[in-house]
């Protein structure tokens, strides 16, 4: 099966060079998902949820701030707008987000990675923001363009990576004033699998998609989405303009949006689970909506980012049961909207990637996962409640991916599955070791977790007893020494560096 | 919401003999499920997997050896017995299984923590069978009687563990002739939840039923439950003489039993994960049919056990996605068939408490739980593939455990839970931290995973940086020094002791 294996990675990339034979496993650039939705909640539960959502635009309104353009959009759309609040009449949302594409390709500048996004697609993307990365040997530290780099190199050779978002951590070496260029730029250069662009100024935005306009070309991207901003309201019912400004230039521009909503649940809404479900999604179909008026068919994303909270302190916990919850209930109401849902990831309050990190990080990515996210942010490498970047987590969730990818393809229950023949040439108390159904299936019969050691105690002790952690540190560093980076057409490459050149002379430097 | 909580389990075990006040959550002794299944199987695969058990029984049949009551019986019945191979006709193993009962109750000695096995209930149990431990600062080791009493001690203590299971690991410095007495008094004696009995022998099975009749007495143990015995096929197809004659004593006395089969994929079944599914449900099904010829009405519970393999060694994994999809098939299974099932569990091939024994842990029992599995052996505490027996990874498992069974109580979506109210307090961009809904919520509101780390990285590292393992080490400490045995009635202990000292006499000590 299609998993997460160096032996495929590096047939794969040694392929591309040397035209290698054998490249036997075939990895998807996408999950095409092939199990039923679990439907947790039922139709009045669902209903419940809806209408007060609804309630929540109709009656209570949004705050959209600081973008008086954003205001004049949605009085001219028919929306009441009185001073900064902004109300809609029912069905006004709904009726507004019937024009996002219910799915959409984001293209890669490599076609075979170019993903789907939508329908029953599902796609897995890095973690995203954390200003701090940790590894085992260098402990915890502030991000730098080289470690950027290095994740991004990682990530790149990981196939269950489906996306590789965008700050996987923030290069905090660069001034912030022309940090964006250096990060697309990187994403673009030392990957080829797709990614989103930069969303906190409108001029940072607009340099994300002139830089991808460079790369798929002018005419390719007036007809096709190879970029995406990723915004979060400001909960609860605040909309600020970093998220209509970015609505305006990649929606504009005909590229993608995602909105999400992240509500700590007693802070950023209401502590009951439910109630802060039905305001994200009432904040994110707000923000959906607008897109449409931007660009009618723009595609957009509807995010889900909701937290519990530890009692004892007040400070956000992850992987725990009420999100789980939240991920399979906001996969429902999505695909009742028919629109792309972003929600979930490997996500985690440890500060290690210890047992903690990985129990909560499972149980929110199996949900995930099994919710039918279609969209899964933070899929990889998160740590700390997203304030650092794991290099370690990085490549042991890849490795968890790899499973899910297997379980989101389903089980297969043809005849070859059912071994009838098997039991003519293995009696009972038999075994069916050397028989040919098992000769002829063992290669593709289970996945290979290759962080997982499976082998006796003493074969794991004679390799020196290492754990989970410093298997995932030897892998990173190796993949990271192997790394080679994909073919780019060098006019391109040059252009894009003399654009770069052109706008951070434009721009003095600056730490906000 | 009813979770793992040190402080919730010191409050109860304080106010028994104290009368504090306060106990304010209460714990259920077992699971009452409010939420849908996963049903990840379409019709169609299910009739084929069906088909292809029923298949096994009549046309390749099962092997039954070494005892000729159990081929007796058989061809009483009916069933097409050659030697000792045992076919029935078409439909028959599934009409002798319609008398076992869909649900039961296994009753503890406090009647508070009597578990009902089957229908919506499911049980979390203790990891069985390890010959060894391992603990953070004593290493691994060959388990003792004070290992095992230790973990017994401990487990009593959890509340999200509601039943002992049997052989917490093996108290290998005990004479195997007579390890069963010691295993058993120590499960009622240092612990009042419900427990299993021995099954390795004939004699030790007749020994843990007569402790059993000594315990609950002799008139209630006719009409109800009190202890069950867990029983592996040897797969493929052999039934042996300790699965049947386990059967005889246990369901012969009115009790219970479990047959699991245990299949490695490639090994002992087919290597393709359908065929291995059909297949067990074939040898379970059979065993199932047995016990209700030796006493219809006996409780029985349909097991499973399938592990995948690893490709580079042939060693089994846990926590893959090919397990993962049987949990949810085999429920589907058992729903179908009627009876109660065991599956699943807190499964890894990892040698330590590390983030692989997390992740591959958690993708089991997340699947366990939603596939509806109604007893889960081996849901705290298994390392190592079952070898060993983590201190560390029981206290680990246990607070998930305690995030399951909120999440398998559903989320309420209720008045309180909409809490419209909340809006006319806080506005937007405002906070809930202080608002009445929050204030009159909070408590209870989310999960509250004690070994989950979730504060800023300042105060953990002023806390010591311990990671999840240390931390879990730190907790069984506290709660063996903090145990305190459940009260015991002075007569019932005595004649336990003189029971097993009668019986230990006319044993010679052997060690096998």
């Amino acid at each position: 099966m299609g998993g997460e294996t160096g032996k495929t990675n590096s047939k794969r990339r040694v392929g591309r060079g040397k035209q290698r034979k054998r490249v036997k496993i075939a990895v998807p650039a996408y999950i095409k998902r092939q199990i039923p939705y679990y439907e947790f909640l039922g139709e009045e539960g669902l209903v419940t949820l809806e209408e007060q959502a609804d309630w929540l635009i109709q009656e209570i309104g949004l705050e959209f701030r600081g973008d008086d353009e954003a205001l004049r959009i949605w009085k001219e759309a028919g929306a009441d707008v009185k001073d900064t609040r902004v109300k809609l009449p029912k069905g006004m949302a709904r009726e507004l987000c019937k024009t996002i594409p219910s799915k959409f390709i984001q293209h890669a500048r490599n076609p075979a990675k170019s993903v789907e996004i939508g329908g029953t697609s599902q796609v897995f993307a890095c973690v995203y923001g954390p200003p701090f990365v940790r590894d085992l040997e260098g402990g915890r530290r502030y991000g730098t363009i080289n470690d950027l780099e290095n994740l991004v190199k990682i990530a790149y050779q990981l196939p269950s990576i489906h996306h590789t978002g965008l700050v996987i951590c923030e290069p905090c070496d660069v001034p912030v004033s022309k940090r964006h260029f250096d990060l697309v730029y990187a994403y673009m250069r030392y990957s080829d699998k797709p990614f989103l662009g930069a969303i906190t100024e409108k001029s940072r935005a607009q340099d994300s998609v002139d830089m991808a306009r460079v790369l798929f070309g002018a005419e390719f991207m007036e007809n096709n989405c190879v970029i995406m901003g990723n915004v979060n309201t400001n909960s609860p019912l605040l909309v600020d303009k970093v998220v209509t400004q970015a609505a305006q230039v990649y929606c504009g521009a005909g590229q993608g949006l995602i909105a999400a909503p992240f509500i700590l649940g007693g802070a950023m809404g209401p502590v009951t689970t439910a109630a802060s479900i039905s305001q994200a999604l009432a904040e994110a179909m707000m923000v959906g909506a607008f897109t449409q008026l931007v660009r009618p068919g723009a595609p957009f994303i509807l995010g889900n980012f909701l937290s519990s909270m530890s009692l004892k302190s007040g400070a956000p916990t992850f992987g725990m049961p009420e999100p789980v919850m939240s991920n399979f209930i906001i996969g429902q109401l999505a695909r009742r909207l028919g629109v792309p849902l972003r929600s979930g990831g490997s996500l985690t309050a440890s500060k290690l990637p210890d047992a903690q990190s990985a129990a909560e990080s499972a149980d929110s990515m199996m949900s995930t996962a099994l919710g039918g996210a279609n969209f899964v942010l933070h899929a990889a490498g998160w740590l700390e409640g997203g304030l650092s970047t794991g290099y370690e987590k990085l490549v042991q969730d890849a490795d968890r991916l790899g499973a899910y990818q297997v379980m989101l393809s389903g089980l297969p229950i043809d005849d070859n599955a059912m071994a009838r023949s098997a039991y003519s040439e293995v009696e009972p108390s038999g075994h069916f070791l050397g028989c040919s159904h098992t000769m002829a299936n063992y290669e593709t019969a289970y996945y290979d977790a290759i962080l997982s050691d499976s082998e006796s105690v003493e074969q794991w002790e004679d390799q020196g007893s290492k754990d989970s952690a410093r298997r995932a540190y030897e892998r990173w560093n190796r993949l990271l020494n192997e790394y080679e980076a994909p073919t780019m057409d060098v006019a391109k490459d040059e252009e894009l560096k003399a654009f770069m050149a052109k706008r951070k002379a434009e721009i003095p430097d600056a730490w906000y």
